[in-house]
């Protein structure tokens, strides 16, 4: 079973934690808490967020696990239609790798036509920057579409002021850290599963042109921070046993502390779809850089991890041409349209074969807001 | 008077929150609430960090800062070395500005020796990035040096991991961000007071072999996120009415959005000690773009304000060559070395002459922990 988590709420309920059960139900975690339905002595399946449930732990998931499995069947669900879904955990710090080869050579081959396509650290680093978690938002959130300063042509010399003509996409897999590590302490690629409760589907959305006139030299930052989608429902990793794969050979060897001895990718297939047209399918098990090779990076300097910590793999491009998470790279389609519908959506292997259902996270483009300046 | 806020313990008490008086007392708020000293009819001077009176917004503040002018000198205080002093307020998000133009130029300089100092978009928009919220530490807390990546030596082929060799510090003032904006929605620079409540003195740690080999093309990221060190104490923006001063000129005139119909920049003189010796006077008043500017880029293209959020200036540098905050920029002192303990502190012209002193933050750098790899 799959049984991934959220957080609900129906017409005057006040918020709280759900299980999606495999017949598109929702089972609310409070009413199986207070029934005794699963073990709960600590109350954190009553909260209306995740956040104390993941700080408990990888016993603690398993045992909730095993008892959900025991008792969705029995369970009363809510129609996942009759539901409104909310942001399933508070987001303490965001963080956004850069961890497709393909990607990052797509994207040095448009911006640095006459170089190498990847820069000299890209296969020693696995670069990522800082997010702003407080515009995480949940799918379904409409986006609108966000103004900002870019040069109206290539070597301009003075910026215009306007809305985003240039807004794009990033089809993304992102980790939600459940068990804290102290200040000054790496967390060791093989640890993972000591930390990392699960993952989220995200679209990290960007303003091309806001993007390519800010960032030289601190990174990204208004082309991206008016708003991160992710998924309502986080796949517990155990639900993913059967997805793991060999993550794709690296060269030259990582640096020892970048080094797993028992390294591990997911068979991710995932669909970027405009306006009700797949445009693209994104493998995530290419990426090269590992989940686990990224909570290692993250955190080798000493960098704490909190609960609600994210972290995203950075756009996911496959080999083929219609295999790239963002249309700057597809090229063919041109950048969003007010009114546009995007929805990102996975699958992977379930246990026992078939495939489950990663949910999905979908937005809308929403005209500029007015303003006056 | 100043009455700065901040979050204090005694053995065996629990946090509570505190304001300092102007002969170096701490006076518990809690117990000023308790007995009705002060108005909190939400118990908001009653919590563990100062969050939920932050969100209460300007008229609030305005009226507890005149109950407690009216009250501290009759109130029993605890002297500052009988307390210990915690994190102030939960940080959200953490922004970090590159707002002086000195600044700016002597890393140019450093970096691009033949080229221009300012990259083409500095005068026009002010350049930021997001650091690690979960890594913000109070003054006093020790800062081990980071391990990472770096080049062993300029233009070589392969990095080298270890403890940084080049750990540096960066003079900042950062600013506390109260009452929250909704996601969309930005805010004018002349809705400064509307939103941000106080400012603290800011060390952004940097090891500058790790961010060097690792910025390009996404921003800083391990080379500053192991820790940022803020003041215990923070300023409400009400106690630095006579330190306004006009911010230098703009050149180019900025685009409209960040523009205010009366500019002002505060006239805070920095000071940055290593073991006691004070190296540089940075001085805050010169930094190009203002508070307000910032507050206002931050949020232009809808991205939205939270309580607790925090950001910082960008290192601090005048024009002189003692007067800049960094000792890349200095050169003449090297980087620093295990157990230097180095102490940011301000002063500000107070109301009816004479100077109010920011208070300071402190950090000791301890040897990097111990690795296996």
């Amino acid at each position: 079973m799959h049984l991934p988590y959220g957080a609900f709420s129906t017409p005057g309920s006040d918020v709280r934690l759900g299980v999606r059960t495999d017949d598109g139900q929702v089972v609310d975690l409070r009413r199986l808490s207070e029934a005794g339905a699963v073990p709960d002595p600590t109350g954190t399946l009553r909260r209306p967020t995740l956040n104390a449930f993941l700080a408990e732990g990888p016993e603690r998931w398993a045992d909730v696990r095993a008892a959900l499995a025991d008792v969705v069947g029995e369970a009363d669900g809510l129609p996942l239609g009759d539901v409104r879904l909310h942001l399933p955990f508070e987001v303490a710090d965001y963080v956004d790798f850069y961890s497709s080869l393909h990607h990052a050579a797509n994207v040095g081959r448009l911006f640095r036509p006459d170089g190498e396509p990847l820069l000299p650290n890209w296969r020693h680093v696995p670069v990522a920057y800082h997010g702003r978690a407080g515009t995480v938002v949940v799918s379904g959130t409409d986006v609108a579409r966000p103004h900002g300063q870019y040069l109206p042509s290539p070597g301009a010399e003075r910026p215009v002021f306007g809305p985003s003509t240039r807004l794009d996409v990033e089809v993304e897999v992102g980790f939600v850290v459940g068990v804290p590590s102290p200040l000054g302490v790496p967390v060791a690629a093989s640890a993972f599963a000591d930390h990392v409760f699960g993952l989220v589907l995200v679209n990290d959305w960007s303003a091309r042109d806001i993007q390519a006139w800010e960032y030289q030299p601190l990174g990204p930052f208004l082309g991206k921070s008016f708003a991160t989608s992710v998924s309502a429902w986080v796949t517990p990793l155990e639900a993913l046993a059967a997805a793991r794969v060999p993550p794709p050979e690296q060269d030259p060897p990582p640096l020892p502390y970048l080094r797993d001895d028992d390294p591990w990718s997911l068979d991710l297939r995932l669909e970027l779809v405009v306006n009700g047209t797949v445009l693209t399918r994104p493998p995530f098990a290419h990426t090269y850089w590992t989940p686990g090779q990224q909570l290692a990076h993250m955190t080798v300097n000493g960098a704490s991890l909190r609960t609600g910590d994210l972290y995203a793999s950075g756009t996911v491009s496959g080999p083929g041409a219609d295999e790239v998470g963002s249309l700057l790279e597809l090229g063919s389609h041109g950048f969003l349209e007010d009114g546009d519908e995007v929805t990102i959506r996975g699958t992977a292997p379930a246990a026992g074969g078939g495939t489950l259902s990663l949910g999905d996270v979908r937005g809308r483009v929403l005209p500029a807001c007015p303003m006056s300046l």
